[in-house]
């Protein structure tokens, strides 16, 4: 019979498929002897069956958690449901990955209106019994019986108000016991019948509850944000209540062990007396710094530092920790891997390294290649930051500059970044899960609450955005759409600010950016990836401009240069419509002369940049009609220039209409109807690589036809572009060596890759198209139809957006195979946007491909990924 | 060393690839000890090793000409160049497959100015030799030289004007040396050199021209039309001339051992006295029945008879030969299984069997499944036809019924068919191999001279179209585009006529046409067939009136029933568009429930009329904008139906708009966004299929779900069919099955089709979107392409019009390994266009499918490439 359930005692770390991030390090640490609640763990396993059994808890798995309760229970003493001895139990979702304020939890369980009397009698607290219900009668119901949570909050404040409670903790027991009584009103006249007082039904429901909130739509979201598959499933940690809330000689908070914003080496961290965990993560109340605590609890605080170095050691990594202390003792309640920066993580996994605790190996898997991304953009330009003055400040609570338009809410900032405002940021009072589209399309966050370990601040690091939390001096309308500075100025919806992360500063305009220097632990860290990986990584890069920026960023080479983009430059759009709308080969000609200096220009420059580092340039691949005008006006306005009709132009740009452009007269196909534009690419490529070898610089450019899907259209373009090139070269009598090799970006390319590599010196995988065809998928037609398929829940992500490994990776596959069994030594890349991609790098370089290529930014990225894909699977 | 070059003595007729089809028939004869002029023949690999070698004749090949040249002046003792006692020879292609007039020939060849005297003197017929000589000066100028023909033509007609003589025969001696003379003028004027007087180079030029002839223009359109690749390459035969124009005692003909046009057992040709063998084939003068050769040389005509017998047991099919009879002596220049008309081919391979020379098996390779189409197309209705009166007669060179719009030469016929006029018959004097692509579009054929051998003639029966030849009761004005019919009535481009083929007549109006009948021969040969395949043969039907010719023709199953045809009827549109145009699900479920009724009664008139064979029903395919008018008016008028204004029509109709169509919001995409579609859908067909088993029909449907790309889209769309018809099964009580399928279409279907046949119950290839998606090529934007890729010779056919078998053939061997890995006994079909290919049916059956699918009138064509492919290699 599977075992569906674990106590602590019988779980260890290793254990993270099946018992959860939380339930793994939870029976760690009960292993090590820290002083951790009592509890156990239902698995992920028990989730996917509850599932499969078309959301049902099957019996047996109800049975062995009853068996466990009934074990915790004898451990700890007390007695479920019993009023005299009442154990007390937290139910907390804990999947695989981490999924911050995803999951719902509920506190208190087993509390009901016999042991609530037997609780306050017991702790001869009646405050704290009747807190404690509450708190267990808003989240069973919001949790569990989705009854909406303001109806609740509804009910506190107005008892609150009649009682003159200016804060939570001047409410009495008597108070308490009214908003109970009140709640159970609500819940009665909500649900049709009592609150339910039996605590195993309550247990059970609640983690059903867990179980189903797996697949709420939060939780999609942030799946589909974070490459987490939707078949994991949760585990659920069912644990011992402490108290954080039982008085002033308790408390709870959250640490790390170095500080998630810079990687510093010191405990960092907040906390709050006579409160509950949740009190801290929603920043309702601002907490005190951790070292405080020394002052109020010096034996707790010494055995917290203690501890918390123990686990840094133990799991090799910065920890980050929750921990309760219930009438002046000590709890653990969870650790885990802290979330962090990426300065601070590059900081911190070059210090494991140097402090001897981890191989550079080891350090080079700590840090998630995605988050380098918040490393690579624009910080605010120095001069104008000094110049600005900041019309409030909050929380540095993740670093970076953002400049954008403010938005209140999530709908309001993705509809206005959907409809093209790419510079949007989001100003909350307190952002929630619900939030979490909105944050997506943000540059950076503002809330009026909360502090260093909110929900903004925790999401900022995580998506790598800028983030200042508690922002207090402003004073924020959520309904209304507007915020008020410390100066008393009004910014409505659509205004600009401007956030700096790392010091809290907001400013009331836009503000210049400027690029990030790649040094220090940056520059130590990357060297190492560098010197593990296998795989080069280059870039997509079309000016020189592109190309020293990438340079940068560590590109070993250029694997697509689109030189469709240096047509549309003003100084040569003209010439290349004239060549489009020519009706001859000759007028053709005459227009393409007109654009090989310009061309040839263009090379010479990418060739100088890249210093005689390998440049793939891809013939013209677009539809033609792609640069022609499509409005009345800029009709008119060519036809003038070119000296033809308005109609004759209209009707040339009619006969280029295509039903299908993405599968018509584009790619290779233009250059098999007209090969002049080929040869004059050629020409523009060979006389640059000339002129600059002369110059001494070495370049062997290689040129990649696009699109191609049979071996004798190949032929036939290469034919053309050798035949140009030979003649040049020997013309010249310059000794330039040149490659011709093919995009495969049609599934019968890569099917055929054996017979295309006969003339093909090299591959560069196009997985963009590749994707959309071997799906049948257009992107730009896509969005309705995936909106409709999360829904369903048959896409989890859009299958564009990373190399599908088992349909296109398959197509992949057949191809390299092909290719190699056909030229052993063909050179292999890729140049999709999945270059860039962790995950597709990572397969790139399990399949064999010798590079991949991206956009510049991605370059580090890349290089990392590629490093961490030798680490696991070594191929040299 | 490669043998380049086969004396006839060294060949047979097992070396057709080699030789191609005359040189290995030639040999073949020469072994039987036929009386066949000696020569040899250059195989063609030669003249693929020619255009490797970027057209040249390599020395080796050069040196073995003349070894064999050497070899045969000895046999026959004659010497080529000697003006004493010279060898002249003709110079002929042969490919592997026969190409009637598609390549070039040259004959006399050996002529020069001294030799053509030592000619006259050695036959004491001056008018003979300079006869020969004209005729060899013009089309060695014209084949080899490219000099334009006419030029020659010019001259001639000249001279004999000059001497008043009425026909060729009239020329005398002196008048031909004159037309040397002057065709010998007119040759240095083109070239700037002198007629070449060295047989050696002359023959060398010729054996290149038929090398080269192999890629002009009109051999590459035939090779496209009838299936031959590019790279078989032609032979050339080099044979001693002997000569049909040597007086009244010589002549050339033409037979076959049966009638070509109906099959029946008697010799059939003709023949004219004192030409040579292309006056036959030109059809310039009408020539003798072959019957009347008994009165003119009973010798010759008895041996004749018994060659053909010879040959036609020897090669068990009926003969086309070619003969000459030289000063009353036969010889055989050629034989080879005769092209004939289907019905012809159908009675023929009966006979055969019947007579005990075939077996079934041999008889059912013998014909050609594609011929099969004209038997299955409409003739004239007998009620029409008797009313109807012919305003000229002329020869029954291919039968079947033509009526269309004449159009008087092949680009003219050509553009008005693209334009949109399907039904056009092309009217021409004599048709050349320049007019193959018009003759292609047409319905048939009328011309104003030649035989039954004519080039129209031999052009039509091959390509299964009705011709009535050498109709001289009409005068044709070409250049101006009319013919006068027999009454003086005049008929101009555009005007409607009918032809029929099996009588000769013409008709000056547009005929009814009515079915054919497939009994007698026909049903005997598909009988024979249907027992020796194994691949079942299932039709494309939406209509029950398709479902009924399709069972006429034989067809076992619907493969494919289209729904969405079903919804532009004008009962049904309005209610779908509003469920197009409806704004919740409310409202599409009420436009639904409208339409429920009609599709139901749909299905229930097709699964009668199937009377209980398989019907496999496809959901909803294509995107929702293709049903919402386009234009102004119509939007207007529907908006109006609608009760909405145009300008909300038009935004809806805006919003449905897609960039790439093909790729986008179709298929079961759209059951996905729109489950209430598959389940009205699901709801009509399942309540059909029980209210006709309530009659006594069982029937089991095959649901099929389009486009499917991933598992849970399929398993999505599944679950809404199988709820939907569950439920309705079980309350209405019935014992009803169905099976749920789906279409592999999309590439990546195929690839993971050992996922997909989990849940999918049969696979159904949807070759037309999977080439395209294959070839990343949509066929509504290939015409340009394709014609690009025609000239530069990379594709040799429109790549969608058959199964591509090493691409998209592999992915279907993909899917159906992993279709039946998962499920050993899935049901495998194919219903695009191509299961009524015969290449691509054998393919099917190669790769184990259990059926194609194709329209009613390619069923039986189908069911003989089946069988053919079953004997070809049996599987069962």
């Amino acid at each position: 019979m599977t075992k569906y359930v674990y106590l602590f005692s019988e779980g260890n770390a290793s254990m993270r498929n099946l018992l959860g991030g939380k339930g793994a390090n939870l029976a760690e640490m009960t292993g090590l002897g820290l002083p951790v609640p009592r509890g156990f763990t239902v698995t992920t396993e028990a989730c996917t069956r509850y599932y499969k059994d078309g959301q049902v808890i099957a019996k047996e798995i109800e049975d062995q958690i009853y068996e466990a309760m009934a074990a915790t229970e004898k451990i700890v003493g007390k007695k479920f449901g019993d009023p005299t001895n009442p154990f007390l139990v937290s139910v907390r979702s804990g999947a695989r990955a981490s999924m911050p304020g995803m999951m719902d939890t509920i506190l208190n369980l087993g509390l009901n209106d016999e042991v609530v009397e037997g609780l306050a009698k017991l702790t001869n607290n009646a405050r704290f019994a009747y807190d404690s219900y509450r708190r267990f009668i808003q989240m069973f119901s919001d949790v569990v019986m989705e009854i909406e949570k303001s109806k609740f909050d509804e009910i506190f404040d107005a008892v609150k108000e009649k009682s003159s409670a200016a804060t939570d903790a001047e409410l009495t027991a008597e108070d308490l016991k009214e908003i109970v009584s009140k709640y159970k009103e609500l819940y009665w006249k909500e649900k049709g019948s009592d609150f339910p007082q039996d605590p195993r039904m309550q247990l059970m429901a609640a983690v059903k509850a867990v179980f189903r909130s797996w697949e709420n739509p939060r939780a999609i979201v942030y799946r589909r944000l974070n490459d987490i598959p939707g078949d994991w499933g949760t585990a659920v940690n069912v644990q011992e209540m402490v108290y954080g809330n039982m008085g002033d000689d308790s408390g709870t908070g959250v640490a790390f062990t170095r500080d998630p914003s810079t990687g510093e080496k010191k405990l960092y961290g907040e906390f709050l007396m006579n409160a509950q965990g949740e009190d801290v993560v929603a920043g309702i109340r601002t907490p005190y710094p951790i070292e405080k605590m020394k002052e109020i609890n010096p034996e707790a605080y010494n055995q917290f530092i203690e501890i918390a170095e123990k686990l840094e050691k133990h799991y090799k990594d910065m920890q980050d920790m929750e921990f309760t202390i219930e009438r002046g003792k000590l709890f653990m309640l969870q650790t885990r891997n802290g979330k962090r920066t990426a300065g601070a993580a590059l900081k911190i996994a070059v210090d494991l390294v140097n402090e001897g605790m981890l191989t550079k190996e080891e350090a080079i898997l700590k840090v998630d290649p995605k988050q380098l991304d918040t490393l690579l953009h624009p910080n605010f330009e120095e001069k104008a930051l000094k110049a600005a003055k900041p019309i409030a400040k909050g929380l540095p609570a993740s670093p970076g500059a953002a400049t954008g338009k403010v938005y209140f809410n999530a709908d309001d900032i993705v509809a206005a970044y959907n409809a093209g405002e790419k510079k949007v940021i989001l100003v909350r009072l307190e952002t929630s899960p619900e939030d979490i589209e909105g944050m997506h399309v943000s540059q950076g966050f503002l809330t009026g609450r909360g502090g260093m370990t909110s929900h903004a601040a925790v999401v900022a690091r995580g998506m790598g955005r800028c983030c200042v939390a508690g922002c207090s001096e402003i004073k924020i309308n959520e309904q209304e759409k507007y915020f008020i500075d410390k100066n008393g100025k009004r910014y409505n919806e659509g205004d600009w600010i401007s956030l700096d992360g790392s010091t809290g500063n907001v400013y009331g305009e836009q503000l210049p950016t400027v690029e990030p220097e790649m040094a220090g632990d940056f520059a130590t860290f990357m060297e190492w990836a560098d010197e593990i990986r296998d795989l080069r990584v280059r870039t997509n890069a079309d000016t020189p401009n592109d190309a020293a920026t990438a340079l940068k960023f560590g590109a070993e080479g250029i694997g697509l240069c689109r030189t469709e983009h240096m047509f549309f430059e003003a100084d040569r759009i003209t010439a290349f419509r004239k060549m489009i709308v020519s009706s001859s080969e000759e007028q053709r000609r005459k227009a393409l002369d007109e654009i090989l200096p310009v061309q040839r220009k263009d090379f010479e420059g990418l060739f100088e940049a890249m210093e005689g580092r390998p440049v793939t340039i891809r013939l013209l691949d677009p539809p033609l009609h792609e640069f022609l005008p499509q409005d009345e006006d800029d009709i008119e306005a060519l036809a003038k220039e070119l000296g033809i009709s308005a109609d004759e132009l209209k009707n040339i740009i009619e006969n280029l209409h295509e039903l299908n452009p993405m599968m018509g007269h584009r790619g290779c196909r233009l250059a098999v109807s007209y090969p002049e534009i080929a040869e004059m690419q050629t020409r523009a490529i060979i006389e640059a690589a000339i002129n600059v070898k002369k110059k001494g610089t070495d370049i062997i450019p290689e040129i990649m036809i696009p699109l191609v899907c049979e071996l004798k259209e190949l032929k036939f373009v290469k034919d053309v572009i050798t035949k140009t090139a030979d003649a040049i070269i020997s013309e010249a009598g310059v000794d330039l060596q040149y490659m011709v090799g093919t995009m495969i970006e049609i599934p019968r390319a890569a099917l055929l890759a054996d017979e295309i590599a006969t003339e093909a010196e090299f591959f560069s995988f196009g997985t963009n198209d590749l994707t959309q065809m071997t799906y049948g998928l257009s992107r730009d037609d896509a969005g309705r139809i995936l909106e409709d398929y999360y829904q369903a829940k048959i896409f989890e992500y859009d299958p564009t957006a990373r190399i599908d490994q088992s349909g296109v990776g398959k197509l992949m596959k057949i191809a390299v195979e092909g290719g190699k069994a056909t030229r052993p030594d063909i050179k292999l890349g890729i140049c999709g946007e999945h270059g860039g991609d962790p995950l597709s790098v990572e397969f790139c370089h399990e399949i064999g491909l010798n590079y991949v290529s991206c956009s510049p930014y991605r370059v580090p990225i890349a290089r990392l990924a590629a490093a961490q894909a030798q680490v696991k699977n070594p191929r040299k």
